[in-house]
């Protein structure tokens, strides 16, 4: 049984696939002095990136956790999110409001999707 | 490869199947008015609901998050926890003291399960 | 379809395998005295010893979560995990600055791996 990993960062890759999933690491947006929906619009973009690297799509996934800074601006997030998701494509997912993200990131996303 | 998804709300589907495996989203209780014994056994017995909806159980739990606000009232959590499943049916478990998961809510649980 | 569980505890199992995967419960240190580099040190030999359990090793872990309670020492937890883990067998991976681990825990480990 083989992993296929790809975008490899210091810590981590970006995304591992294994008999079948792709693992997307968690993903924060690149400008962190945007506000919770901008920022959840980079992330999304981002996590595109990375299922196309592992041959799949946003279409595709199958669950999602969020964590986020200020539960209070979640329905930013969600806009954004839904936005990015046709209704029927909406995977399984969990919201958490946590104390700290790192620099001015509102919010992280984490995706596990099929890869085909 | 297909996904199927059940239960659809304006954010997720409460439950994904595929390749063998239930993913279960962050579920809250519906009243979150109750201490976190009450919002725990609550939880648990929406999450049979959504598991019922694949077709599976608790008996077939391979992992679960656990997200609290209040670590010191873990054990009100666990209790119902253990009451829930049978020893030999525990999966693996991760326990996060959070700071927020919105309105009252004092607890929300993540699981995944194998289909049959 | 079976479940393998391994290492009860009164309120999980340490490590489930099923379908080709390890799942890995979430992990804390056994001194919380120590600083979060020590603590991780040894959260990552705990997760070897279960990871044996089930066959695998570390170096078929697929994704990781990492809590940590003080993000400004994050520093710290990723030099134990760089020096644990091979550069090409790093895998996705999330780290959230969460409020409470319980005790004196700063860091807790949560990983999934193939099993072979």
């Amino acid at each position: 049984m083989t992993i296929a990993r790809g975008i490899r960062t210091p810590i981590m890759h970006r995304i591992d696939t294994a008999k079948g999933y792709a693992f997307v690491g968690g993903t924060i947006a690149d400008d962190t002095t945007l506000p919770m929906g901008g920022q959840t619009e980079q992330i999304l973009a981002k996590i595109d990136g990375y299922l196309a690297e592992a041959g799949t799509d946003r279409t595709k996934l199958v669950s999602a956790s969020i964590f986020v800074t200020d539960l209070s601006k979640k329905k930013e997030m969600d806009a954004a999110w839904t936005a990015w998701l046709a209704p029927e494509n909406l995977p399984a997912r969990a919201t958490v409001g946590v104390a700290d993200l790192g620099g001015g990131a509102l919010v992280e996303i984490v995706v596990t999707a099929l890869q085909a």
